[in-house]
């Protein structure tokens, strides 16, 4: 009678498309997730840092960072999607709504909205949708994720192959601003520099210029704030009897550190309104030293805005080696080694 | 005129059978806290995750992590208890109050119920009964705790020997269930798991599956944040010339790890109770990986309660092998090298 | 097109005596913030860490620790001063101003009081003036700094040499006394020591006893939350082509750990008013072990109060060595090699 009470996860056979799974342990978000947010990653986006200039701006106090909200809701999936997931394949789709605030209280519901077992018989993807929203009901994020999952049993039937349709960019229309946001009244000082919106040129690179050293305790604190139990990033001894030797640094913790990077030359980017696509190109470990450089994609008018515009950027995160020479892809389209996250993400900029 | 200022703690002849000891800085418990909690340990239970589902059961809000709130009372007696002990010998008696929120302050205020001044002349051990109390009077937990502690001078007389009389374990009925809590409302789904008070066997053993590599600054940044004094866990320097050559982690740093493991199958044990006895069964280290299994001692009706009942439990945190085997004594009777913690405590489930 | 949004921070020939700064990124200061502040460091400061106990002596709640405002404060200079800076020079006239207090947003804007290009012609010394204010424009603290500060460009012309007057010590007279704040109030149990200001003796010294091991990690994490950016910091590949080839722990850090030391000796002298002098005379590293002694320099009265004195301290930390034998100067008048902090300051304390 031993470990009847203990969930393994779902495996890939557990999967139906259609599928919805109202993921456990609800989550208020307060100023501590806040202060270890820029603990960790030590970002200086002013809307964020300061309730006095966020209200002046049209918010009723500082929301915290847009990457927190994803972390959350993200972490709350773990258990049901992915504890049994081989790799994280990819994102889409996403889309984040109204602000998270301090005392909010988010859960996560999520969809499979695909399967497709692999021809190997021992693994399969899963798609999921996976919605956020805080006590009112209100999205404060939705994006599709897909990840191949073990099979428990590789002689389980393969199910009949779903794969959804998800758009390579989420459109401009369907970006969210958040209500009540007037950024005529931006402080560009405060802000830490002067760029707008019409600053910034499609094809324009950023060398973000400044690396972090990654600590282990740093992402095993990040990973756990976020409720997010992957066994990965935490079990030094399970890491010792697989292929890298090491505990993963859980994916988000990247793209955090390549966000807080990205604020010297991006400053003014302040909102996260879509997340178009994401690859961790390549496994990142405690001791490596991020750097992180910008692509500007698309510069992109919202309608009925004259105050802010959105800024497609690919944010691509580099280890030990700076991004001077925009590490990136090899002449076969392959990531290069060095390169550890490449995201495709809307930010608002005032104009 | 040097160190007059500074205090050494007392030693075991500083002790008297009776004595009141009003420890030092009361501390006010916030939001920051939890979430340092949250980042240490990764706990998911629902009811203080979320303030929602809290206000939902009655809370006014959710309630703090009641090993948070253990930590922070035990963290004020160490100056005046414990700073020049040998070991840590046992608890007892341990009786969870009123639960504690943030915004409260918390005092510890102890007594001297027992002192026996060993045979070798050179130490003595102290029992003390200690009760935190909020801002309002209201005792949130008293405990009985024994220490072996130096003598300052081997010469000083030994007193008269008082072993006190203590329960091997808190009876139901003096088990506080939290004013105005109706597990009625119990939202399983939300709390992770369907398992129910009556769902759970005597006898019946959990393995909790996971497990967590401990590093040097987490151990210290939840050590210092409990006010927690004793130079074991801080000074390397001083480790090097002790008998294990590294930092010692807080033992209740290995409860709090060990409870948080548990949920994995034990997801809606959310309340402590009761805290009947506890062995720091073996030294913990940095490096060293944690895994747990638990055992249902008693299943315990909770007179006039029919949404909630207690479960007696035995926590088992093992060091650098998985808990898969149950490990815990060996034919002597004495505990494996790889137990770190036995701790038998209750649990309040909804029925 | 790379780099251009980038900052690179400003040069010696950037500057320009009488030059005023708007630093960017105001920063609300949080709970979180105080209980990370407690967890890196475990000051037990009893008014710091009591809403209860503050309100009693006047306090509207509990005020946060003066060197977490300090480290706010300063944060905001680094991406405009000491961005190229080669070192710290010194402190010099800080002077707290009203407590701070969670929700409170601080902004710090400075100005540059003086300029002296060095005989090498690479680098030059700035000095400026920072003040960190509320959302209300009140000042919560004034200091002066300087800096040895790269020239871009070493055939840029040497601007007019301008020195400014500084004071050797903050005079009582100019001190601030928190408004409403009454001392005869003071309890001197949650305090943690009997000792009042007329008990300390000028010339007395204090051995802090304890001692504190640092970890990479955690002066990250500090440096972060401050939202220091200084590279140094945070960039081990850096820091591998550097002289010392590890992180250097940013000195605030070791401010904060050597002041947390002092409070078993000085666990009443809860707040700083006044920082005369500082100097970082050794670099420090995680690995790190701290330890710490106090001397009183001055005992001085407050106009108009009896209920408060002042005491002038030096605080000086020690690495990898016991306190126990005061290190400090050698017979040259240079600090020893153990000897990483000498900072001379004033603290308030009940009478």
């Amino acid at each position: 009678m031993t470990k009847t009470k203990t969930s393994s996860g779902n495996f890939f056979e557990d999967f139906r498309v259609g599928q919805a799974i109202d993921h456990a342990t609800p989550r208020t978000v307060t100023e501590g997730d806040v202060a270890l947010y820029t603990a960790l990653y030590g970002p200086r986006f002013a809307v964020q840092s300061s309730d006095e200039l966020a209200r002046r701006l049209g918010f009723p106090r500082a929301p915290v960072d847009d990457l927190l909200a994803f972390h959350l809701v993200f972490g709350k999936t773990v258990p049901d999607v992915s504890l049994n997931a081989v790799a994280n394949l990819g994102y889409a789709d996403g889309v984040f709504g109204v602000p998270v605030y301090p005392g909010d209280t988010l859960s996560t519901h999520s969809t499979v909205i695909g399967l497709k077992e692999n021809s190997n018989g021992k693994t399969g993807v899963v798609w999921v949708r996976s919605v956020g929203a805080n006590q009112r009901g209100e999205v404060v994020l939705s994006y599709a994720r897909w990840v191949m999952v073990q099979k428990r049993d590789a002689s389980a039937p393969a199910p009949a192959a779903v794969t959804p349709e998800l758009p390579r960019a989420v459109p401009v229309e369907r970006l969210s601003v958040p209500e009540g946001m007037r950024l005529g009244e931006y402080d560009f000082t405060a802000g830490g520099a002067p760029h707008k919106w019409g600053d910034y040129a499609v094809g324009e690179r950023i060398d973000h210029v400044d690396g972090m050293t990654l600590e282990e305790s740093e992402h095993q604190l990040a990973t756990r704030l976020y409720q997010n139990t992957a066994k990965v990033h935490f079990d030094q001894r399970l890491a010792d009897q697989g292929r890298f030797k090491r505990r993963l640094v859980y994916g988000g913790h990247v793209i955090s550190l390549a966000r807080g990077l990205s604020f010297n030359g991006l400053s003014n980017a302040f909102r996260i309104a879509a997340l178009h696509a994401g690859a961790h190109a390549n496994p990142t470990f405690a001791g490596d030293t991020l750097y992180a450089w910008s692509e500007v994609l698309e510069r992109q008018e919202i309608p009925g805005r004259k105050d802010v515009g959105a800024l497609r950027l690919r944010l691509v995160a580099v280890k030990n080696e700076p991004a001077a020479r925009f590490p990136y892809k090899n002449a076969e389209g392959k990531y290069e080694d060095a390169v550890v996250l490449d995201l495709d993400y809307t930010a608002l900029v005032p104009r």
